[in-house]
Order: C-alpha cells, then structure tokens, then sequence
C-alpha cells in the first residue's frame, strides 16, 4: 500500500556515510519513511548493530533493509546522479553549489530516470572532500551563517520533505457552506433582543447599536454550522434574560 | 549579528506542548537556531532539567531563554494567530486544516503584523482536544498516510524551514489588526458564562460544550475592535443574567 508519494522517491537512495550514532541512523530512517523514501545505504557505520536503533519509529523495516557498503564510490555505484549535502562555509567548495529549493527539483527530475543517490556526511565532520568528489553537485540547506549545521535527522527530514513538498499549486477549494443572509439576520435580531433586555442598550442610540452589531455580524464571515450554533445560544440567552425578567417582576 | 533569515521569524513562538524528554526539546531548540526561529515556549514539560539538554547543540541560548508556562492559553494569550500542528486522521478534527505548504504561506503574512504560535503536541499523544480548541487553524506536514507521526524535532525542523524556504509569493499586507488570543479567550470564557448560567450548558456535557465554544470563537477570525466590541455585549448580557438570577430569588 504505497502513499501518494511513496512511488516518487523509489529511485532515491539516501546515503548516510560514516554516520556515529545508531541513534541518528534510526531517526534518518523515521524521516524517510515519513515522507516516501525507501531505500537507505550506510557507508561504514560505526556501530554495525545500527540496525536494533530505537528511534526507527515506525520505520523497522527500512532499517532492516539498509544495505551497508564499505566506500561511497560502491554506495553510489548504480546512481545516475550523485548529490552531497553540505552546511557549507567550512571550506572552498569545489563544486556547483545549490540550494535545496532549487536542487531538489533537478533531483525531481532525474528520479524519473534512474537512481539518485543523497549523500549524508557524519554528524561531526559532514562529508570529506574525497565523499565530495564523488558527487556531482552539492546541496545547501538554507539555514543561518551562524548556526548552519544540522543534526543528521533533521537534515534527512527537511530534504525529503522539499522532495516532496507540493509546488506552488492552485488551493485547495473551499468546502465551507457560508450561513445565508437570513441566517445572519436572525442572529442579529436575537443578539439584538439580548443586547435588549440586558441593557446594553442605550434608547437614544437604539439605532446606531442596531447597525453596529448588524455590520459586526456580517464581519463574521460564518459558516452555515457556526450560523447554527450562534443561534441556538443567542436563542436560550435570550429567553433566559426574558424570563428572569417576568420572574422578577412577580 | 542576525542571520538574512533571523528578523522573519521574530514574531514566531514555538510551543511545546507537555514534551516529554528534554533531548527532544534540545533538538527542536537547534532545528530553530538554524532556521532562525529565537523564541521557544515549554508547556508544562515533564523534565523540569530540560534546559540542560545535550541536544541543543548551538542553540543553548536558546533554550536558556525558552519561556515556561502552565497552560496553552498563558503562553499563547500575547498571539495575534494559534496554529497546532497534527499527523492528522487520528481523530475527527473540528478545525480547518491545512497542508504545510499552503499554511505557512499564511503565517508568512501574519508574522508581519503580529505574534504568531506555533504548537507542537507531546511525542507520544500530539495536541490533546483541549490544546487545538485554541487554535484558529491546524497545520498538517504532509507524511505518509501510513507513517504520519514524526519525531519532534524532525517537525519543527521542517516547519521552520518551510517558514524561510525561498520561493514564496510577495508578501501582502495587513491591515486589519487581529484579536489577540488574550481576547479570544476572554470573549471564550465570557461567552461560557452566559451559557452557563442561561441553562445552555448541559452538566454532563460540559466539557465538550467549552471546547465546541473555544473553538467557534477562534474561526470567527475577529479583528482587535471587533474583539472588544464582543467582549463588551458579553459582559453586559453576563452580568444581566447573573443579576437577574439573585434578583428572581430574593
């Protein structure tokens, strides 16, 4: 049972190398499987139980099927496109740089043809410049100068999620029912007859008050659900303040 | 020395909701240092140490500055806009709700002009009923149907960065000035003891009715005047019925 985004990144090989911590392994793998990514390399792991990590949430089975490799070079092996992501800054880049809104549409696109594989570097070191070297271009999360390096879950999460994102594409259409013109009228005159017998009020401006709250309501924008439940409360307040008052009055 | 992304996200508050393990509120800590998001609200955490987490990494100002409230409503009362966050089809949901992609277009736009809360749910349980229903809207990222929960950092990370993503339409403006959710949950409360005291609330259901109102009162989307306007006919139709009741049975 494949979501509606599943089959778009069964060309992705996410790529961990060198990863340090199962931990992280386990929550890259949680982030995969949140957003459709399904095949997960890891280049000379530290701890080779990463497999039992505990923050796979969910994502057990991915983790099962990781597929572990020695260097990046056999990791990418069968990928057209090779793309490293980096915090950048640290160090002269000797490739094309880009950021991840506009590589991960290349990305998009070159899945439709064959593999791409995303390479992940440590979490303390990101990737060397011999991982460098084997990609084709590299990619930049958009985040601050002054804090620019992610922790690795979060990195595999944001990129998948960009992958993923949905264009600028038309709205969703509005399902709302709006309340008629006659909804609203009964609500103001019930809010009215509240504002009414409460004292709110005042005789002399009994017509400015009208308008003002006849504007207020429309100002609303109800729905037709909402229109209902306003005026089945004004209705019981209503009555109440009526009939306190006849109470009263005996 | 802010980053180019820094000043967008001032107004932003990241909310967390009863966070259960403080590595979690380290690690959405150092999600929003690197996009730029400066201010975090803990509520009701369940590890009073959570400032001391190791996974804050680069962000431990952050997090020594996080504010710590009781409840939803003290640490989103200076709002101008409530957003919660949810993996989404686990339960009916009374809110409108939006992907991330279109729902952050919105907080762009409000951020300008106001205050705007971010919420995120506990890692195990997301947003209690009683948490969304002071939300004005909810904001879904777009998982998998069949892996929708993420880990907490991941979410915030992923939020954030679709907050600064580049690529988004000109900004328009505000003009109007919306209601804090101070106000709202003034009007919330006045409007409750009304129904209360009008017969309109049902003992065994009162619960459900308070949430039912809280929320009626958030998609009424009102404007600061509009707001006082509200809570001014309120009080006077309260303090009526209150008066009246004495009155009757004297």
């Amino acid at each position: 049972m494949a979501g509606p985004v599943n089959s778009d990144l069964d060309h992705l090989r996410v790529v961990l190398v060198d990863p340090r911590n199962p931990l992280n392994i386990g929550a890259a793998a949680r982030a995969m499987s949140n957003f459709g990514g399904r095949w997960l390399r890891v280049v000379n792991p530290y701890d080779v139980a990463f497999r039992e990590a505990r923050s796979a949430m969910g994502a057990a089975k991915l983790l099962a099927r990781a597929e572990e490799y020695k260097t990046v070079a056999e990791a990418a092996a069968d990928c057209t496109l090779v793309v490293g992501t980096t915090a950048v800054g640290h160090r002269e880049l000797q490739h094309p740089l880009r950021r991840l809104e506009d590589g991960a549409r290349l990305i998009r696109k070159r899945l439709a043809a064959g593999k791409v594989a995303l390479l992940f570097g440590s979490e303390k070191f990101g990737l060397s410049n011999q991982d460098l070297s084997h990609c084709h271009w590299l990619m930049r999360i958009p985040t601050r100068a002054e804090h620019s390096s992610m922790n690795l879950g979060q990195a595999v999460a944001v990129c998948l999620y960009e992958l993923v994102r949905r264009g600028q594409a038309p709205r969703a259409k509005e399902k709302k029912t709006p309340a008629g013109a006659g909804e609203l009228e009964r609500i103001t005159v019930m809010l009215l007859e509240a504002l009414q017998t409460s004292g709110y009020v005042k005789p002399r401006a009994a017509e400015a008050t009208e308008e003002k709250v006849r504007r207020l309501v429309r100002r609303m924008q109800l729905e037709k659900r909402d229109a209902e439940l306003w005026l089945g409360m004004l209705r019981q307040i209503a009555w109440k303040l009526e009939h306190s008052k006849d109470h009263a009055r005996r």
